[in-house]
């Protein structure tokens, strides 16, 4: 380690900004081997280490993606934890809370820029979900479930709690032995399959991610459900045919919002008036796009809307909105499990990967997690249905009944009785 | 009763023409003494007679209010199941589904013509809310709630389904002992005294409505509740303190769509970042003014948004919606209770009120009935908190566990730790 030199005033200076544009964060800020700034009468929770003047510079000009690149290259350091760190950052910085018209402006012009047409789409997903199963699996859930789980208590295991979201979506459409599913956005297909498997449903899925069809049909070979569930590698815009239930778990935030009438078209065509649904997805409070660094790095195309700019896709088809909740919190915990499982197998990763990306993977998720527990980001469950539909249940208290290997007939209510 | 004649040509053509515009709706319609007309291929479920020619033309001017109107003076009357009748016309009449821009913009327009002053507010809650209590107290249940009750089970009473409904909500926002509630749009004060003496909160409850105001300060008296219950004749706009729940059963709908930012505002003044709140109100799938009679007869100034429209609240101030529920079909429900009563109390309100006022009455409370349990009205209750709200339940099921004297602590998330 070197030893500690103070710094100049004018380091100093340029610190004292950067800590007064992130709302004086209580953490240390440093020149790599000079003396540390913090804001007066805080306690730091961890210490910044900038390697040189040139990344301070960087950092100053251009915020969110200069940070994550510089966190990337190793040029940025983090010494203590980099999950409080990052806390402290988002519970103080000013642009991590709406500041009205221009950062609404702004998450809508950015949308428009980049609209999603399914080229784009294709390259979007291809970024991310292309990357090899191998590398998932090292840190996802047995199932390889790539999104928020459902803790019905905060002490479940990652395992348990994806078991128990895939049961959790299934109850709240109340899916039935012999229905037809069309899933938009199936992953490696556990979902797929738990619906054929454990419900008796036949599905249709649909992925745009060559790897993850490729390892889904595999699967569903293994297992002998080839002939309940099929996957497809397609753009959800060209979904064809009649089901009783549309399903999307975390595709939304891939759609775009000016995409929103096309899905709300597709699900329409898909279920009908006498259909119902669930969409999953991450959202916001207010509007804004995603930070800047996520954007470029890891998931181009990627927006989370407001849960008033989702109903966007439901309001012109008559659809009803019949019950909504937010797991903000539960995907914070999924996080925590990412991230350790993550850390723990990062000799594995870096084999076959080289540092920055391992660096960038673990400030994205940590990033993430600190997003969710903040609330700088929610997760809505909205479970919908058609104006003629025939299943909706009574109350919600079904939900919450002990865990059945099948899931229990509600009491249903005829509503066009 | 005179013997039935045969329409002329030119009667049935306009009966004909009647029975078009609502859709071909299973019904047999006719002039008084005059034989009937209904669409063929149906089994009709009952006949609308219409006294004479002048009413038949006033039904096809103006079909909305002409029919309220006609049916109060007893210039239309129902032959067979009122209800049955009226949920026949609903679920086949084309302008009760959506046509998209138009529809939308009328409700737009009408929104904006009618804004909801202060002073128009007053008056229109003077126009329905000062009717004497004894005319409510005859069908309402004995808690005089004027709102959706919540049925844990169909089979359950009205007077159970309301208290189950106050506790509901008071379980939703998760009421602690101490705490500080205030009440938008208050009734007789039943939600406020049953806070108070049930959880142990300390509430301020205001409501424009004179008499009603007049009748909870006498519960709160008579109850011994009047040191923590405070009943406020004024304006929600006019709300002043700080609390840390925010309450508005039934309010929403006289608030009108030009007035939810002020809303956001009152309710964001109220609670803060770190309050949380429910909102239940009477909303659609897709964005339409109430009936025109309605709006007329019944409830002047009332909007029921979408639940994407009433999402407008929150957005602007960084309140995450935490639930949302649909509980349309208990509103059908409880109306079934209110007309049942309503009908078997006739002869008692009948001295009190001419038979065109209990004509009106029966009308609006079918045809409620009727809209939602055929799902033209929805009925929302959003839950919501701000960003820094410590007050976040692990999952829903506390809602759901055995209902106890006292609301039991949830597992609590540290949302901030």
């Amino acid at each position: 380690m070197l030893p500690i030199s103070s710094s100049s005033p004018f380091e100093r200076w340029l610190l004292q900004r950067v800590l007064s544009a992130i709302g004086q964060a209580p953490i240390r800020l440093a020149l790599k081997g000079r003396e540390a700034v913090s804001p007066n009468g805080t306690r730091p929770v961890a210490t910044i280490v900038i390697r040189d003047l040139p990344t301070l510079f960087k950092l100053i000009l251009n915020p969110e993606i200069g940070l994550g690149d510089a966190y990337s290259e190793g040029s940025v350091e983090v010494e203590g934890d980099l999950v409080a760190a990052l806390e402290a950052v988002y519970r103080s910085w000013p642009s991590f809370r709406p500041d009205a018209w221009l950062t609404r402006r702004k998450a809508q012009w950015l949308e428009r820029l980049k609209a999603n047409t399914p080229r784009r789409s294709r390259e979007n997903v291809h970024h991310h979900y292309d990357l090899n199963a191998d590398f998932y699996r090292r840190w996802l859930d047995r199932e390889l479930l790539y999104t928020c789980a459902y803790f019905p208590t905060p002490s479940a295991t990652l395992e348990e709690a994806q078991i128990a979201k895939m049961d959790y979506v299934c109850r709240k459409v109340q899916l039935q032995p012999g229905e037809t599913v069309v899933e938009a956005g199936c992953g490696w297909g556990a979902l797929a399959l738990h619906m054929a498997r454990k419900y008796g449903a036949r599905v249709k899925a649909v992925n745009l991610s060559h790897q993850q069809i490729v390892f889904a049909r595999q699967r569903a070979r293994e297992e002998g459900l080839a002939d309940k569930v099929e996957f497809i590698e397609d753009d959800y815009r060209n979904i064809s045919g009649r089901f009783d239930v549309f399903m999307s778990v975390g595709m939304l935030e891939h759609v775009g919002l000016h995409n929103y009438e096309e899905m709300g078209r597709v699900i329409h065509r898909s279920v009908g008036d006498s259909g119902r649904g669930l969409l999953h997805f991450i959202g916001r409070n207010w509007p804004a796009p995603l930070s800047a660094w996520i954007r470029k790095r890891i998931f181009p195309g990627a927006y989370a809307p407001t849960l008033r700019q989702a109903l966007e896709v439901f309001e012109p088809w008559d659809f009803s909105v019949c019950d909504v909740e937010n797991l903000r919190l539960h995907y914070a915990r999924t996080l925590e499990h990412w991230l350790d499982r993550f850390e723990r197998c990062t000799p594995e990763i870096s084999e076959k990967f080289d540092p920055k990306f391992v660096r960038a993977w673990r400030l994205y998720l940590a990033g993430s997690l600190v997003a969710f527990r903040v609330g700088t980001l929610q997760l809505f469950q909205v479970t919908f249905a058609g104006f003629q539909c025939q299943r909706i249940p009574w109350t919600r208290e079904h939900l919450y009944a002990a865990q059945q290997p099948q899931v229990q007939g509600p009491k249903w209510t005829h509503a066009m009785s």
